[in-house]
């Protein structure tokens, strides 16, 4: 398999589609190309690789089949591994975990714009957006009813790690990089994610990057 | 089960979770809320129903079980109900008709706004802007990458009804409703999903509505 993804300190589903290659426990090469740079703009008009989303990354290659975004990255490798590794056993918790990363997928389009990620920020924003703050509202309180509901005791969202805990790990950084005040339970879920070695190896590489995107640095506030 | 939806003539989102539901092959009750207007409003705050997407509709309720988003809903039943009742058995054909059914679910913002659906409306818009073209475009292109390529000569996207015709169907009702140019293969596919027997138990359905929302009868153009 071969994983194409953006920087990674910036592209939040790149990430997403990279924990999920992970999580699926299979060998993968991943090849990064560096987002709205010169490079991309030719890769996009010439490469086979970027042809099936035009572009936009992650896209997951497995011989002919390709997978061009990250939740129907996840599906696809939960359909190759087992469902078991990327969504909880018992109805209702899956139900509820579905509808959160659905919602993810689609949703909370003022922290995305607002707060874009960007894991080497330090950031103390001066303030928030009604609709920003309605998004992290809602966000917490899916966070606070899965951990009630289906946590386990165990540190994600249902438990042990899974496809839930790969599309909130974006959240979790600008979380973190923003200096958004949460309350206690999520900061301890928050450093579940923060210190996975996963997100760990990912936060190592995003350092390292030398690339800076302007946009994502001084976002519309 | 019982699913939760909002005016048919209106409402997409509950279109694909209605014909997800219809696809499962199981009964449920629906519930419809008309969307937008007192009732709607009330229930918001007050309906245990609802509370899982704070309004937002479809929602499928099966047991303790609550999915709230239209794609978590057409998951939870292949759970149910077997993989191969809404996704492609070939991995190249799933990877394709889950990241058509992705990119929908988190794109073509330009079209869904200035074409809401309206089954109802027969509208020649003076003309489009350029986003919408472009979104139109691509998905005419993905249409037509899926029946050459995983068509196998049946009048759906991937052969049979599946999950990528429940995610497309709304699209077809637009372009046939605000009369939008398309190529023969096209307007094949289109009149398959309009004549489908589910599709056309919803468009009686939607005739008949007695509601109207002002701001989906005159779009933003």
């Amino acid at each position: 398999m071969k994983l194409i993804i953006g920087n990674k300190n910036y592209s939040s589903w790149s990430l997403r589609g990279w924990l999920a290659c992970k999580q699926s426990g299979l060998h993968f090469d991943e090849i990064t190309v560096p987002l709205f740079g010169e490079e991309w703009e030719s890769l996009k008009r010439s490469s086979d690789d970027l042809a099936p989303s035009q572009g936009k990354v992650p896209i997951l290659w497995d011989g002919d089949a390709v997978a061009w975004d990250s939740l129907a990255i996840v599906d696809y490798l939960a359909d190759k591994v087992g469902r078991d590794r990327f969504w909880p056993k018992e109805d209702a918790a899956r139900a509820m975990a579905r509808s959160m990363v659905a919602e993810m997928h689609s949703s909370y389009l003022s922290l995305r714009r607002h707060c874009p990620m960007n894991i080497r920020a330090r950031v103390q924003l001066p303030g928030l957006e009604d609709e920003t703050r309605t998004d992290i509202v809602r966000i917490l309180t899916l966070w606070a009813e899965a951990r009630a509901r289906f946590g386990k005791g165990g540190p994600f969202l249902f438990g042990t790690f899974g496809a839930a805990d790969v599309f909130y790990a974006p959240i979790v950084s600008r979380f973190l990089t923003y200096g958004i005040g949460v309350p206690g339970f999520a900061q301890a879920y928050m450093q579940a994610v923060w210190e996975h070695e996963w997100m760990q190896a990912w936060i190592a590489a995003a350092e390292t990057e030398e690339w800076v995107i302007e946009q994502f640095e001084h976002p519309v506030t």
